[in-house]
């Protein structure tokens, strides 16, 4: 089996399956509809979408019929594209899904006559990576991501708020969803004139989590001035409730443009969607003027979820875009999105025992294996418990009964 | 989007999800338990077990890191490999997923120690094949197995039967599950003293259905002499109901012990599935003396599933086979399994229009946006709907009301 993957046994997918059909019911009750795209992908479709590092992390697909021995030199010349790092239509032009992202994109810019708009779909499939495997990180894994594409309005970030909200007060996880916005990120460089900095500086506040103030503000120094990176110290060490955060920071941006629009967001998603979050028992909404959310291409509400009762990192996360389908031809189209880190919320809930006992739905019923007639009066029997919805079995021989009775305890 | 894969939208999921949820439903019922294998094995795992042809139609990976320059003429000397047909560890050794049989196969040798035997599982999961892609025949496409591996009695092979029944039953489609053996078949190549034809014979006699007797008949002529083919043409002329054919059959076999055990095997079946099969209304159960099942691996029973009402081939099949996990170091693990096809099923079920008007679970309602405080308002009674699992939707944005009512039509 290859490194990375795994197997799922019964008693784990039953789990993942009440993970999996949470979220799913919630997502349509929220009006999400399902959407399937295939694993595999046109590689011009990924490529160049996922960075330099994300590029070589995709799993690239041999074309078939390369041992075609008059084709011989020209697949030798074209694979030297491929050992350096180009492509070749003609050595491979497929690859695996990489995220949920690029082919909802893809699929929007591709049927976008045919949608009504906003189009609101969900999406839970595996994606595959060629990272080194290590604990908690696979080859293979699936995403569960909910967008909104073909709205600006400030009313779907905050029904994503609440939707985090309703899945993890079903799931009984105690969590804060955390919220930011990129376009406060963006006045920070523009307040200390370092605009050019701006992605440098996103990852290394990024990092605060991991690595502690110091060590940002050493990050930070390499191509920061002192004063800039007493402005950023300032802005970092915010807090305060809501309320109180987002003030402290309306004072220090004071004069610029694209903060001020930041925080005034901010209110905006917080004004709709705090009331009903109070109602929950497990969920809080917090602003979080620290969350950058990585190096990706949000450029408004940022939000991530942190379950609170467990040392780990964040279970769920996404933001607002801009341009979701430009890159395939179609600019324009806004959207905002969310996601569900499936494994980490499973390996949370089996930690604190979330899971419910009546999950696992093994046979209800087992028949002794008495001799051939009694075997067809157990099937008329069973038969009628099935149409009963009752699961039932006929032990598969007419066996010692003492073996009959072991192989009814292993299997309760 | 690559050739010979889809996009599936809601509706189509819808559709899908309820013939799979049906079949899943049945499965548990019969007290399978779910499994779920990688997409991705290792090459060596796939390679070779499904012949020569199905080794082409594999899609390999290519490995990553091939374009560390140091490594260059390495590759390309590996790469030779490749482009002569064989496997090169070092430029792919991983593949997707054939079928889910020797995915299965390899869980069971490899976790047999865990499982207690009989081992009933069922798995979902899509599968690829470089195949041409044409109309009703994809690259990449779900397959719905059912096994039960560890067990020679017969009581599973007309639980398999039933389970059939089941499942369509629910689905409300007339179907016949014939039934025939690879004993009989191999009794008729001893019968004619032709054993050494038998994979022949057996190719031969798989297309009656599509090429006629005269066909068949003239193809078994390139290597049989005319009395054998005349005793074949005895053999797949033979008519009546269950009971008459199999009395033929004895009549035809009486000195040929493996054909004599086949007839045997099908009588014990058909005793043990009939009663219940009759009180159906959809399904019927029939010996299908002319059924051959290609080339795959069965030793046993073999099935097929037609359905009655539609031009279109089998949409089911299965059969048992003596040795499951030999190929993995383990032998003597006998089985019996079968498949449903689910993209005929679909296909069929839309032709007849089968499915239930109530399966798209679209919003039930739709708030109209009338500003700021009234979304607040509409917020707080969605989420009261949505507690009681009634799918809500507030529209994005204040727009005009003939814009929100259009939206509304489209939506339903």
């Amino acid at each position: 089996m290859p490194q990375g993957t795994r197997d799922f046994s019964a008693a784990v997918i039953f789990k993942r399956n009440y993970i999996l059909e949470t979220i799913q019911t919630v997502f349509e009750l929220y009006g999400f509809e399902p959407l399937q795209t295939p694993a595999i992908e046109n590689l011009d479709t990924l490529t160049g979408k996922y960075g330099e590092e994300g590029d070589k992390l995709l799993f690239k697909i041999l074309n078939n019929g390369l041992d075609n021995p008059s084709k011989k030199e020209l697949v030798n010349t074209e694979f030297d594209k491929v050992l350096n790092g180009r492509s070749s239509k003609y050595i491979t032009e497929r690859a695996l899904r990489y995220d949920l992202t690029i082919p909802f994109a893809r699929y929007v810019a591709t049927n976008f006559n045919q949608l009504t708009m906003p189009f609101k779909r969900y999406q839970v499939q595996p994606v595959w990576r060629a990272d080194r495997p290590q604990k908690g990180r696979y080859r293979e894994f699936y995403q569960c991501d909910a967008d909104i594409a073909g709205s600006t309005s400030l009313m779907n970030d905050a029904e994503l708020c609440l939707l985090y909200a309703d899945v993890f007060e079903r799931l009984k996880l105690n969590v804060s969803v955390k919220i930011n916005s990129r376009k406060i990120l963006s006045g920070l460089a523009s307040l200390i004139n370092a605009k050019e900095h701006l992605s440098a500086i996103t990852i290394a506040i990024d990092k605060l989590d991991k690595v502690g103030l110091a060590k940002v503000k050493e990050d930070l120094s390499a191509f920061l001035k002192e004063d800039q990176v007493t402005i950023i110290e300032k802005y970092l060490t915010i807090s305060g409730n809501n309320d109180q955060q987002l003030l402290k920071a309306k004072d220090l941006f004071n004069e610029v443009e694209e903060g001020m629009a930041g925080i005034s967001e901010l209110e905006e998603i917080i004004t709709l969607a705090s009331a009903e979050i109070q109602k929950t028992k497990q969920v809080s909404l917090s602003v979080d003027l620290t969350l950058a959310r990585g190096l990706n291409y949000y450029t408004g509400s940022i939000f991530e979820v942190k379950a609170n009762d467990a040392a780990i990192g964040s279970i769920g996360g996404g933001g607002r875009y801009d341009d979701l389908t430009g890159l395939f031809g179609l600019p324009g189209v806004a959207g905002v999105g969310i996601s569900f880190g499936v494994d980490r919320i499973f390996d949370v809930m089996e930690d604190l025992a979330l899971f419910p006992n009546n999950i696992f739905q093994g046979s209800k019923v087992l028949f002794f294996n008495l001799g051939k007639t009694e075997s067809l009066t157990a099937f008329s029997f069973l038969q009628q418990l099935r149409h009963q919805g009752i699961s039932g079995q006929l032990y598969h021989e007419n066996a010692k009964l003492d073996r009959q009775f072991k192989f009814a305890t292993k299997k309760n």
